[in-house]
């Protein structure tokens, strides 16, 4: 693993081990993709890093000094992958907030994830997950550190031949990818689901609906899901993933789904060239 | 803050910024009572966190070594607890699980929390917390880094008289409060609630359900809380607290919560000097 690293702001590799974001997964993360010296969704990460520190009552971070170190760990990367983790900082052992916390910020470039040319052109091969994601209205929506149901579901299989797998909640609505949110064309209508009570809001996801404002989100049935003409993950990191078979169900990549990776391309995104 | 503490065994106060237990809470811990040299339920503790590292396929820890480390963070300490915190160490970008795990070990001395006397003797007031538990048959029982429920659940009140909360899950039922778990008396019977889809199995109510194996595990309604003719807290840490009322309602501590108390006593615990 190569990473480059700002840990508040200095050169570091190292967090405090009593840091409430080891110690109870108490923070935030934000994945964001770069190319070059620009990130096309900056300004959506930054919004929902923003209303997420608000909603767990961390103190805000200034976005301008999150943009310098971006830039600072990734100069001379012509494309990278910058992780922001923010913790609520140190604390006593306890739950009970700090009276005055004193939040950590880590800011690491990685390498962007090899996405073959193949899987934007024809797709990629899904699975449905076992893990039932759990009901929790007061952390949905969020990238909060708490991600072992992630870890578990990515656990569920090992054949490098299934990009992804879908989750589903405890009703058995379809709610995401593990990595990805999910998007799928039922009677022409795209279709995504709420993520009110469990999911992970992406900020591809909300690029996709302010592009494509007739989008409807709600509930989705696995059976629906089954039945879709076109299926595809949006992801900030990866961008816009046709779906080329879900189990023995296959789809065939259309006219939405083409036109909303144009629409990548434009955004300044460029991820034909990663493979 | 104080603490003493051995990472992987050598003295240190930091770990690495990109393990997976800050990354996505990818970890267990246990907190363990130490009176002098003598951990009376460091057993359970070992149990629980070898069976908690096989559900997460992470690779088990030598309990004989986490043993000899501490005792050597709590050298000189009449009375301690220690935190022991394991994760699935470094990790590459994503929740794919590393081919060859490297576990990381935090083993770190703390004061234990002051407890009055008065509370031991009339109890604790407890309030109801708004937050339901999300249900999570995957994760229940374990005593897992994704905390993120229990620390919102305590941020919801600052009233310094207040000393717990009662967690119910989505269905309303009873689980624990934020950091003990949770015994009730009605008509004469011992009851506890099933922590089988959330909550977590403390090592304290684990003894409890020994030293009283006529205990029944299984629903508990709010109502039938409110109704009981005991309510009393379980935790490794303070042991056996009587609870004095729950929001308008008060208990009198009775003979089981005594009797408990006792039995927690002739472990070797010696709670009541701690204040």
């Amino acid at each position: 693993m190569t990473a480059r690293m700002l840990i508040d702001g200095a050169p570091a590799d190292q967090v405090p081990a009593l840091d409430r974001g080891l110690a109870y997964g108490d923070g935030l993360f934000e994945s964001i993709r770069l190319v070059g010296v620009v990130a096309p969704l900056w300004s959506r990460h930054m919004r929902r890093l923003s209303e997420s520190c608000e909603r767990l009552r961390i103190p805000a971070l200034d976005p301008a000094q999150l943009w310098r170190e971006a830039l600072e760990v990734t100069r001379g990367m012509p494309q990278a992958v910058v992780r922001i983790t923010v913790t609520r900082g140190v604390g006593e052992r306890g739950y009970t907030l700090p009276v005055s916390p004193q939040p950590l910020r880590v800011v690491a470039a990685f390498a962007p994830p090899q996405v073959m040319d193949s899987a934007y052109a024809q797709g990629v091969r899904m699975r449905i997950c076992a893990i039932r994601l759990a009901e929790q209205p007061l952390l949905a929506g969020m990238k909060h550190l708490n991600r072992l149901e992630q870890v578990l579901a990515r656990a569920e299989w090992d054949d490098p031949a299934i990009a992804e797998g879908v989750l589903c909640d405890s009703h058995g609505r379809v709610i995401s990818a593990t990595m990805a949110n999910l998007f799928a064309v039922v009677d022409g209508v795209l279709l995504t689901p709420a993520l009110d009570r469990c999911g992970v809001a992406g900020v591809g996801r909300a690029e996709v609906l302010t592009a494509y404002p007739q989008a409807q989100v709600g509930e989705l049935s696995l059976d629906t899901l089954l039945g879709a003409s076109e299926v595809f993950l949006s992801s900030s990191v990866r961008g816009i993933l046709p779906v080329h078979s879900l189990g023995e169900q296959v789809y065939v990549p259309g006219v939405l789904t083409r036109q909303l990776q144009l629409h990548w391309h434009n955004l300044g995104f460029s991820m034909e060239q990663d493979g």
